[in-house]
């Protein structure tokens, strides 16, 4: 792809053609943009072999390179991936569109009406690594949402991504939506990262999707707002009156339900009224499920095979079957703990005391904040949100798992009649 | 101020403490807030006469530096600033608490309960020129909102915004609330700002109050998020369907009410089929109240004192009697304008077709849209928000007048009973 204009680069090209289908899709009509979403959940399947010829090319340049087995598998467009990619894009195209509603209007003394309307934030980047159904899945919520959309997959899966940008694009002119409201970057250079996330007249947020490292390094260098998280190193405190067999099943499942999501729980807080009669059943089953134990020293004596944990231990996301363990006393120390320690991501009381409930669900400054659950529940499908575009730790624009409302602002609309101010 | 621990600057001192700070101020009571910003205003009043007398200190040094009267008249904390100052806050007092309400709740599949609780942002920075009641209205509504504050003003008027501070201080300690919940920075030194929009670890988002010049800077360099905008280029368009004596008044409104506000209209479209009718009386109210004229060359042929408009004049905030005309042959035409000059701020369509409104506030891109009203009704108080800490044209987390609701965000509440997933 070449500039168009010698004045600009390719990446500023295809930020301009995106401001421009951005104006587009702001005012498509629900209709087209589901029929989009439905013509490119058909296409998954009537150009099935085309897409898996190109996922081809990637997988044995990866073989070549010696790629693990299990990243062998994450870039693998297998019938049951792209089965369950056409089936998000069907279950998004049902959703109801969240564009050009109003909230309620009130009418001010002067007789004016105010409301707030819904509208697309506008050009969204997505910048990512390994998962070619992120292509699909990201690129679906943005289009749902009215917004245009520039992606950067990783470059181990370039052939993949640029077949399934191809696929959207058939779905975007099949409903008479603008080709270019979503554009997969199509130059393998490594420098396009740097340069996307330079293009604040262009892209107006991005959205990255992909290791600790890719984050960082956009958290540091991107002049264009991030919708992300850094890091979920979440907690469950089972307080003095929690239920302790159903305590004991809820960290089992926090802990291992997947090791390596970011909602898994990382470090168990138990206070020291319940420590001795019920951490023994924990490190036992702990036991069984091979998950290692690190623990404070009250917490190590009454848990044998566990190891010494260290300063560290307390401030790491493990994503794997380790788990630090620390005995508390109060439900005070607990949360100056998780204050200290925690990523903001997801934190759960298990307790029956309706006031430590209250305190916890009130005073811990995280991203979720949950009463007798455990942390893998961190999920916009489990939420009720239909859809999830990411996680954000962010304190402003939208906190937690964010759904298709993330994708969206709201702009004032008054309507007068003539009244004048002053 | 000098730093308590070797290793931080005073300003990253003043940060620290304000993060300790925001950790209660996010837990206080309404009632204590409250409490605190009716202190505040009983301070005004029993300490006016050692408020006055430092403002004085300010007001001489400007006098000697040979300040315009314009900008001494907005440095002087004169009995009706001072009142004012007193009666907001004591109405912001009177404002329900934003705080740790819940939105409604859903009930999940499995019975886990879903709600989203407000939170306050965390740390608020307010860096602002000018004028020194910024130094209590700013504070006021991040107290209210549970925020912590660091303020930087303008050093014209470093007396008064210290005076002011210790007038909040005092409130704050009278309330039982932490006094560093709101600090003014001390020290004079030109540095204090660019190292504020670098404390990305100490400040949630920066607002910006004052000159474009002020805004522009902090726009390019701050790795903090602001809330902001840059201007206000507003239009309106009256349309062929328009009642041309109602929208008379109306862009006489919103051209005189204030010339130098945000939400003045700048540039007037008229659409060619009423233009020979109308723009002749436009022209004569505006040759009465002084205001130039700068037309394209159809409306000059009707509105023989305008001088001919520039290309730079359909991009211009003049903040000044001066408005910029143009005739255009459709809705469309008029959108593709706004579409291409304006900067996002209030656009507003005069038009008694349903049809035209419709589409104007569906696809008209800016932070407010109205139909038959001035641009100038831009303003938190008009809307009822009962407050407003600045205008945003930003695509995230707040667009358009900001009140209380802005300077906060929701986490998630979820309430379960054992459930496990997966």
């Amino acid at each position: 792809m070449t500039a168009a204009h010698t004045d600009h680069t390719p990446l500023e090209q295809l930020g301009r053609q995106a401001r421009q289908a951005a104006r587009h899709m702001r005012i498509a009509s629900g209709a087209a943009k589901s029929a989009a979403l439905l013509a490119m959940a058909k296409q998954l399947q009537a150009r099935r072999q085309w897409l898996q010829d190109e996922n081809v090319r990637d997988l044995q340049a990866a073989a070549q390179r010696g790629l693990e087995a299990p990243l062998m598998d994450r870039l693998k467009l297998s019938d049951k991936a792209l089965d369950t990619m056409a089936a998000g894009l069907t279950q998004i195209a049902a959703m109801p569109d969240p564009i050009g509603g109003l909230s309620e209007t009130i009418v001010r003394p002067n007789g004016m009406q105010v409301a707030r309307m819904r509208v697309p934030l506008g050009v969204i980047g997505i910048i990512y690594e390994s998962r070619p159904n992120v292509t699909i899945d990201a690129a679906a919520l943005c289009l749902k949402s009215g917004n245009a959309t520039i992606l950067r997959g990783g470059s181990e899966a370039f052939y993949s991504n640029q077949a399934l940008g191809t696929i959207i694009q058939e779905g975007l002119q099949a409903a008479g939506l603008p080709a270019q409201a979503v554009q997969v970057v199509d130059t393998p250079d490594r420098s396009a990262v740097g340069e996307m996330i330079t293009l604040t007249d262009y892209i107006d947020v991005i959205i990255p999707r992909g290791g600790k490292s890719l984050i960082a390094r956009l958290s540091k260098d991107s002049r264009i707002p991030l919708i992300k998280h850094l890091e979920g190193n979440c907690h469950i405190f089972v307080d003095r009156a929690a239920r302790l067999d159903q305590a004991l099943e809820i960290v089992v499942n926090a802990k291992t339900y997947r090791c390596g999501i970011c909602g898994a729980m990382e470090t168990l807080l138990v206070h020291a009224d319940i420590a001795a009669a019920w951490l023994p059943d924990v490190a036992a089953r702990f036991a069984q499920l091979g998950v290692e134990l690190r623990a404070c020293p009250r917490a190590a004596a009454l848990m044998p095979d566990a190891v010494p944990a260290t300063e560290d231990d307390w401030a790491t996301e493990f994503l794997a079957p380790i788990l630090a363990v620390k005995v508390v006393d109060s439900l005070d120390e607990a949360m100056d703990h998780i204050a200290r320690y925690s990523s903001e991501h997801t934190e759960s009381i298990l307790t029956e005391d309706i006031s430590a409930a209250q305190r916890f669900q009130r005073e811990v400054d995280s991203s979720s904040v949950y009463v007798n659950l455990p942390t893998c529940f961190a999920d916009g499908f489990e939420y009720g949100l239909g859809a999830e575009i990411g996680i954000s730790t962010n304190r402003l624009h939208a906190r937690g798992p964010v759904g298709l409302e993330g994708l969206t602002i709201q702009k004032w609309v008054l309507t007068g009649n003539g009244q004048l101010r002053g």
